[in-house]
């Protein structure tokens, strides 16, 4: 039965000449068994950081309009080049920018949201026999103004697009042919996972497998479009992919799918905060109004009327976001605050959790058998965090992915 | 009184980020005494060329609708550089792409030819206060295709927008400060012409003084936009500068304004034709058809019932144009058919000549003096072009440039 395909293909997949005849390929392979195909595009690898290197040379602090304007040119590059080898190959091709496409956004620029797209005009192209090749990472506002949907946003294009066309599946290549247990490059024994939920992918991705950009599987979770992750520099099409679909048709559900883990974070603590309603507003309230974004957040009851509050924000932020709590802790009248950014979080991520109880002290006894200190618990319904000194990250890691039994077929 | 100013910017002027400040200084100085000012950019100097060769990698025989796509990137890589860098000074400006300043064109892909602009946005921007930074050289079609207009159409959409807008006056800055009597390079003693008319413009041009698009004159010409040429090189606003405008606007109407020569043309002639009705039509129509444009046609009447044709054609079409002659020439029973593509074309250009008998003869007379022959003669209302051999061309501008008292104050 005959399929609508939508590719994605990331910068190195686009990087020179020969890769870019390496993609014509592969979708005229696909199109030759039957099935149409869209193909969302990145720019050339290196491409965007030219672009940005020449932005900040004139003005690194000018308006994310115009920005916008220069660094869409990447994408609208690569999807002409691979019409042109579509061409030369003897497969007709048509490109879309953003625009063009009907890639609807707000306008928050540098950082989009699509909010619609208006495929019928692609869908004429692809009942008259066509690729159609769409600049992923841009889209437009309601006053014609060209926007981005910020790095890794082509991830996002092809979901939105897939399911603005109705497309059967939405085949994401990068340079990995898939999601692993854990990162093979830390543990060798991490096995690669040939199908998984589209929950249990967003818990893996917004907890640092960097596979998937996580506002595309929040889309594709949200209109359940399967996603395939796949590696173009695989030869056939019949190599290893990662299939992320629906909790439904996952057959075989496992406890504990992979381990995720984020060196990225770092830690701050208050203590000693008088416990009155409205507190935890007053202390993550101006660490949010300075666009820092807070991650994990654990208060513990404390004695005498006061409390503790420990939370996580990114690495980069560790040291504004410390000036601003301790003005915080003046006005609150906490004790103290402090803070630690040599840490990292580790997560074991599985949809099984659900129904068994037990994982979370496994997952301790497991730490513990190893003598690593916890100082930060947070759980969901589908995953359990825990951040430990950064030292002990890839012990962490590797007795976890051993623990769960990840390393067995 | 405060105007309203269209600047155009070439590659060289916008070539590097150092260029790019100095073009948003000028246009500041512009702001400063009061005027009104929309900008047009042409791609950095190399980056076209560097997309084309990208093209020529892939498919040098791809659709023109996919690369006029790629080539468009390179002005809107600098209209955003250029928005940034008048941000960066405090000037308030915003860019507009060919689709979104609204240059209509038709869809003849790679020279597209603009059909209305629709202002109404950038007037709205303009009464805001802000710099309009539109990209030349690109226009979109009524199916929202990108399309460019070839080579140097950056100046047509300067004029274009000039008249769309109803600015005071259209200013192409160039590497030159004008229009010269002749090519200073080959004739030391050339003088700079501080104003000449829109027709005078026109015939220079097409004659090979490659300082203004011809598109462009015709278009300011059609529409009586006066254009300004002047460096982007000189430091100050005061420099020198060439006024292209009416005639009427023209105080001083002098014999010979100037002399224009073109060194890239071939001549083909084919001898004893039978003189019929529609031979001429026989023997140019197989050229057009092979879309080889003819430029100079001269029909010598013959004895005995025959007739001889000369034309001229591009040196690179030579080769191509002969053969097809021989074909033709069999096919009407001609005597004979040669050519010579070691020829140049030099023109005396003025419209004093409209009311002044004898010019071309002092221009005969002139060529005589120095024993240059000439093989084929042309003339139009304000212009008398003559073909000599190549290695005469110096010899008969330098002649031609005294005879006419060029060099002359």
């Amino acid at each position: 039965m005959s399929k609508l395909v939508v590719q994605k293909y990331g910068g190195t997949s686009v990087g020179s000449v020969e890769r870019i005849q390496e993609v014509a390929k592969r979708v005229i392979r696909y199109r030759e068994r039957g099935d149409s195909v869209v193909v969302v595009l990145s720019a050339m690898s290196g491409e965007t950081n030219k672009l940005v290197s020449l932005i900040n040379e004139i003005n690194p602090n000018g308006s994310a309009r115009e920005k916008d304007v220069i660094l869409s040119t990447g994408e609208q590059i690569t999807i002409g080049l691979l019409s042109l080898a579509l061409e030369a190959k003897g497969c007709a091709a048509r490109s879309y920018t953003g625009t063009q496409a009907r890639v609807m956004t707000d306008n928050a620029f540098s950082k989009a949201r699509i909010s619609e797209i208006d495929g019928s005009k692609i869908k004429e192209d692809i009942a008259a026999g066509k690729v159609v090749v769409v600049a992923g990472f841009q889209g437009v506002d309601c006053d014609g103004n060209i926007t981005t949907l910020g790095r890794g946003g082509s991830d996002t294009t092809a979901v939105a697009l897939a399911v603005a066309l109705e497309a059967d599946e939405c085949q994401i290549y990068t340079d990995v042919d898939g999601v692993y247990t854990t990162d093979p490059r830390m543990v060798p024994e991490a096995r690669h996972i040939p199908k998984l939920a589209l929950e249990e992918m967003l818990e893996m991705a917004s907890q640092g497998s960097k596979v998937l950009q996580i506002r595309a599987v929040e889309f594709a979770h949200k209109y359940n479009m399967p996603i395939r992750v796949l590696s173009s520099f695989d030869e056939g099409d019949e190599g290893k992919s990662t299939l992320v679909t629906r909790e439904e048709d996952i057959m075989e559900e496992v406890l504990v799918r992979g381990i995720a883990f984020n060196k990225d974070e770092a830690q701050l603590t208050i203590t000693g905060v008088p416990d009155q309603p409205g507190v935890a507003y007053k202390i993550v309230g101006p660490i949010s109004d300075a666009n820092i974004e807070v991650d994990m957040i654990v208060q513990s009851i404390g004695s005498d009327g006061a409390t503790d509050f420990t939370f996580t924000v990114h690495r980069n932020d560790y040291e504004q976001a410390k000036n601003i709590l301790s003005e915080t802790a003046k006005k609150v009248g906490a004790e103290n605050c402090s803070g630690n950014d040599k840490i990292a979080k580790v997560s074991i991520v599985g949809g099984g959790m659900r129904s068994h109880a037990g994982v979370a002290s496994d997952m301790f006894a497991a730490l513990a058998k190893e003598n690593i200190n916890i100082h930060m618990i947070s759980t969901s319904e589908i995953k359990v965090s825990v951040v430990v000194d950064e030292k002990y990250l890839e012990l962490a890691v590797r007795s976890l992915h051993e623990a769960f039994g990840l390393d067995q077929a």
